[in-house]
């Protein structure tokens, strides 16, 4: 066996606290799988006296986490602080110019800074590895940047959000609203106190990044992904899309085109026949199309301590292994340079719901609006709005002369969508902003 | 860059082609993901003169594979022969002798002799990879021997052969029998001429001994593997098993009990609403049990050329990219010998499906029995026999008096079921064997 692989950690939150629980029972299990001792040697966290239910005196401890990820007496940097910037970053950097691996489960850095930390650490000559950044316990990282090296990949999408999808479940199951699931989810412990950033889809968007990147060979781009959350959901919504046989799940998405690469994040109506409409709960799913393989679809616990910190310490023993891949999967020299799609020429079928006016003619203008821009349609569903939520909502006293109007498109574009929709609330007899999502052909 | 890795391909049908069209075709691409080239330097097959549509005449031909394995112009063996001895089994050893890392997708091969070559592998420093031995392009054992070696497992389980999976589909979507289902397989070349292997259970045996062993650290073991193929399956049972919320699927199941492991293939009732429930068709599922991941699951194409051969490229890549895992993920000194858990002892819920004689006091005394056992019931059916299917391959005139009991029992044993059935049967009630179908707790 060769030496110990001496490790640091730094942040001890939940993942840290388990991935460290772990690094010590399994210890020798964990040295057998990797022909070599996995040795927890320092360790970094604000508070060195909180009570956080393990015996903390056998390490070295560091309130810097930067002395730490430079100290000679670690070979490996696990870095669980979090946050884009700030002492994640810096402890990164100076970790990687010190020579050392590292390892993060820091979506955010990544997908700010990822770019630029992959070619550090191939100067330097270090690894850095991420399975815990995306999609938690499901070894999604290792499938694409490993697994699958020999695929054209054409498309990737997933649910990569557990409050998200725990929100939408809910919705689905009860019937309930929007603001209703969000309460529930937020006195579970599935949703932050401020809930922004999961329920408009960031924290989707960062995950995409890093899978856009590793699928298809481009720099990280984060701030050009086209961006809608789920907050605007109704159980009207819910309702039509069951009826139309959809679910609707909030999917992060990166699909190759003729020209570039799309990367969205919105909610999306999926088959409901679909491997990825079956994913329910806070459960993650990610399925990856390429041209040797198909579809193949990975499913599982996308957070939670342990699950997380299973995949952080694959990454450790990864590095035992002497496993060594490019951070990216590529020499970040020759990633290419983002190629953005622009998202008014995405191509795909749409649902519309409009609430109009209850009058003759309405109906017909709107049919000639969408033929004026070539859209078909598949399935109309036209009736009285009848869901309580909604007209408490927008408190119209003249609700029940409104209509729910609900379409289904054929394959169209973007731009086409947004023209329609345009002249079809400039004619007035639209009496709410319009819903309109996006359908995935699965 | 280091120096190329030099490929020696023995074996040239669908999935040996597909490999070395990509290999060629992917070279670039290839050895940048894998900072080296991967270079097919020679093959091997039996006929150098059959058109296989595609150009042979730059590498090195070898009519032996066991020449080639042991040439000094290879640095990995890659063996798509097949067969559990025999030719593969002789350039393996070789190969491993002469130093070269070696990859296969030849599960019966692992199942016979994965141990000893493990052993042999490591006494020799070199790898064997073997992602494509088990479903297909699906990079399960990627996930189990890497991603998630920080699990204690306690159940592996999954859909790992497609004829069968697409038989019982068939079956559930169209109410036909299994030998009608079974010719469109033919028909269609998702099942051999000779389907024994696939349909008796034995395929998915091999591929699922595999798994038992990554997933439990214990040595390879085929032979005890408790086995039941689905011709027995009809459409009665899979009618039945909707109409309770169930379908049916061959599962292979390796588990983990107070007194050993249990290894399993076997037609298994699982809920309808379950993620195994939803795999249709050809496709292949494994879902993974761990403490720290709870439930990860994994499907996509368990067959097919382009498929096998990404698996067999990705392992390629991983020995290029300097991974060194022991090949059955820890040392084979430390392996423990299987230990079996007894059938008798299996726990779970049974579905039986009896052909009663229509007359007072049957149902009284098949009830008797289980309670004796102390068989709790959950569902009972009683109905008419009425599926044509069965009744002709019966050919009994009296068919009009008998009638079909379906029984789903809560947990209980395989030793009181069995022993249930038998004083059921001897009791001269039953008027054909008993089905029973084991329901997988999921």
């Amino acid at each position: 066996m060769s030496d110990p692989l001496k490790l640091g950690l730094a942040g001890l939150g939940t993942v840290g606290i388990s991935a460290l629980k772990r690094l010590v029972s399994m210890e020798n299990e964990l040295a057998i799988k990797s022909s070599r001792a996995l040795r927890v040697e320092a360790i970094s966290a604000k508070n060195k006296n909180k009570d956080r239910g393990i015996d903390l005196t056998g390490f070295d401890w560091y309130t810097d986490p930067v002395e730490m990820a430079t100290s000679d007496k670690i070979d490996v940097f696990v870095e669980l602080i979090g946050g884009d910037s700030g002492p994640a970053e810096d402890a990164v950097r100076a970790a990687i110019k010190a020579g050392k691996h590292v390892i993060t489960a820091n979506k955010a850095l990544l997908a700010k800074h990822g770019n630029e930390l992959a070619k550090l650490a191939e100067e330097h000559n270090v690894s850095i590895n991420f399975e815990a950044a995306v999609a938690g316990g499901i070894p999604v990282i290792k499938a694409i940047r490993e697994g699958l090296t020999s695929n054209n990949i054409t498309r990737v999408y997933g649910i990569l959000n557990g409050t998200c999808n725990y929100i939408l479940t809910r919705m689905e199951d009860e019937g309930l609203s929007f603001e209703e699931c969000l309460k529930d989810a937020q006195r579970l412990g599935y949703a932050e106190a401020d809930p922004t950033f999961d329920v408009e889809g960031n924290d989707t968007a960062h995950k995409l990044a890093i899978l856009t990147s590793l699928a298809f060979g481009h720099e990280i781009e984060v701030d050009s992904i086209f961006l809608e959350g789920i907050t605007s959901i109704t159980p009207a919504d819910i309702a039509a899309a069951e009826e139309l046989g959809y679910r609707i799940k909030l999917l992060g998405v990166a699909q190759k085109t003729d020209s570039g690469i799309e990367q969205r994040v919105h909610p999306t109506m999926v088959p409901q026949d679909s491997a990825i409409a079956q994913i329910d709960g806070v459960t993650n799913a990610v399925a990856i199309e390429g041209d040797a393989i198909g579809s193949i679809t990975l499913s599982g616990p996308g957070a939670g301590g342990d699950a997380t910190a299973s995949a952080v310490i694959a990454d450790i023993v990864d590095i035992a292994r002497g496993l060594e891949v490019k951070p990216l999967g590529r020499p970040a020299s020759v990633l290419e340079p983002y190629k953005r799609a622009r998202m008014r020429a995405h191509e795909g079928g749409y649902y519309m719901r409009l609430k109009v006016s209850d009058q003759p003619g309405v109906f017909a203008s709107i049919a000639n609006r969408m033929a004026e821009q070539s859209i078909s349609l598949e399935s109309i569903v036209q009736r009285k709005a009848k869901y309580k939520v909604e007209q408490k909502s927008e408190t119209n006293s003249k609700d029940k002369n409104h209509q729910d109007v609900v379409l289904i498109t054929y394959e169209t574009t973007e731009l086409a969508i947004r023209t329609a929709i345009e002249t079809i609330v400039s004619d007035g007899h639209v009496v709410a902003s319009p819903q309109v999502i996006r359908i995935e052909r699965l």
